[in-house]
């Protein structure tokens, strides 16, 4: 007489689909209000560009930090709370723009960064999905990224609405925002390549090790992978940008251990299809997430849609792995919806 | 007939053993090069500090980091080369100090970053052990880490004569550099707690998953730890700020996966000490390297010596974790001097 147990991963799986008309209700209803902050804080002219989050946040702020160097031509870093919470660092943010990146809005460390970075001379903006946020108070201006209420642990439509959130607002600043009206449909298209993602996932089904590579605005989405992976499957997954990797951890890898390469079309893939070999030669199994040249390079590869604008390319990059994630720990006999030892709302002082 | 072949890891124990000794000399000989350097430096008013790195070079960027952040109150960032390396990005550096730390001073990104950092109004410091190298040439200004030539592939000694390098040169930025005569003793007393640590190399002989996590200064102790033990060992090792590690991959934890946690005295200690409890819950075999406080709060630790300013700390810290991957590489039949894969300067472009 009881109910029907729910399928292990449903809500993660309903985020994971909504996430195309998560981002056509961010572009139709909250470009406009991105807009009006970025002109804001254009018209303050910020020279240098810091990003404060932590988890699946941070990888965005990875990807807006890219943003920033390469369409802004600003210098830009990645700000270590701890400096502040615990160090007690009073630094000099005239002329910078502070933006900090949470789903909740709710992390006590971020809200005191933005606190004091706001005292000490800082342009805050917070980057959040609960507009009546700690965060999004503490801030002097707040984006809301619009996906809705998240429930299920892993994160999955807050993060790529952050990183679109995101774009709007560094597009913003230059003034001038490429067409991204494509965007929920070319995600329909990649979530439609599920049964590709299904047959992968039995491939890596008995994995204990995976490494995730990725260069440039496709590192950030390696790193979100492999924490996506982690999360959900207790497999683990190291994430290296290209270069990074053969400075060392490539030692880890070999045949036992599969590297799943982020190669889009354009710089990102570019950059990183030319290790593909170098990795074969390990003996390891190489999947790629990208062009059709770098799916031809590897083992195997999940083609993404083309014709996207180069700097959107990490939304739908991270699709198949949110799925690879789902279906790798159905596999395994997990429920990503309650990963042992984890809460959604994490405090950190 | 033939020689006897040398021990395993034999370069590497060597260059272990060496440190105390480097210490002194880039103290001794090495002081006044940094101050001057640090002098021109400081009249330039620089406001917003960039690090570039690769690699263990890059841990040690990341301390400089902290460092920057807490002890001058400047804002700081670690630069992504491939922003102007792939995407050609040429951005805006002027009142920017740009640092450079690489070993071997070869890597062909970093030198075309520094180029492209001075051409756009950085004021530009190498940080290498080689003097004459590309990098050296390629910044304004140099400063030699004096760790003397590094046969073995794994990087010991000139990552604590880079993190000294680097101490020295923002404590010369600030103008008051604190007593560091100690040092040499200091590391003298912690290598010679090697019986320990091969104790502890035997505890993780069969461990195939290993999480090393710390704060605030002590998180790049804690990222140079993983890297060793990965490079060496071929054990997948994460590091973890420890905020971060209770947002998603605490999951991967549990009893078969034992916790490095870098727990000095001071406020790098106070902050990761809390979560220790909640490391252990999971069933975790907890070890720290750091104040007796954290020992009694593990399942076993290693105590650092008493008195060493909290800035200095990070030299000592890193060098159980180094004799740890020698002493693991050679229980596990591998020579930490010819790791599969690697090789000592890899050139990404």
């Amino acid at each position: 007489m009881g109910e029907t147990a729910p399928e292990p991963g449903a809500l993660m799986a309903a985020e994971i689909a909504e996430q195309p008309q998560v981002w056509a209700r961010l572009l139709q209803e909250g470009g406009g209000a991105v807009a009006g902050v970025a002109a804001a804080v254009r018209a303050r002219r910020p020279r240098f560009v810091l990003l404060v989050a932590r988890g699946t946040s941070d990888h965005a702020a990875l990807y807006a930090k890219y943003l920033v160097e390469v369409r802004l031509g600003l210098p830009a870093g990645l700000a270590s709370p701890s400096t502040v919470t615990a160090y007690g660092a009073r630094p000099d943010l005239s002329d910078v723009l502070l933006v900090a990146v949470s789903q909740s809005g709710g992390s006590p460390d971020l809200v005191r960064y933005v606190e004091v970075g706001r005292q000490r001379g800082a342009t805050t903006v917070a980057v959040t999905n609960a507009a009546s946020s700690s965060l999004a108070q503490a801030a002097e201006f707040s984006v809301d990224v619009l996906a809705g209420p998240e429930r299920a642990v892993a994160a999955t439509k807050s993060y790529t609405a952050q990183l679109l959130a995101l774009l709007l607002l560094v597009e913003g600043l230059r003034g001038d925002v490429p067409d991204l009206r494509g965007l929920p449909g070319w995600g329909a298209e990649v979530l439609a390549l599920e049964p590709v993602v299904a047959r992968a996932a039995e491939r890596l089904r008995y994995a204990q090790r995976l490494v995730v590579t990725g260069r440039g605005y496709a590192y950030p989405t390696a790193r979100e992978a492999a924490l996506k992976l982690m999360e959900t499957c207790y497999v683990s997954a190291h994430a290296y940008s290209g270069a990074d990797l053969l400075h060392g951890p490539l030692a880890m890898v070999d045949a036992t251990v599969p590297v799943l390469a982020v190669a889009p079309s354009g710089t990102a893939g570019e950059a990183i299809t030319p290790i593909l070999p170098r990795l074969r030669e390990t003996g390891a199994d190489v999947l790629t997430v990208g062009s059709e040249e770098a799916a031809l390079g590897a083992n195997a590869g999940l083609v993404l849609p083309d014709g996207v604008p180069e700097v959107a390319s990490p939304l739908l990059e991270i699709l198949p792995f949110q799925l690879l994630a789902l279906h790798l720990a159905r596999l395994r006999g997990g429920d990503p919806d309650s990963p042992r030892g984890l809460r959604k709302v994490t405090e950190t002082l």
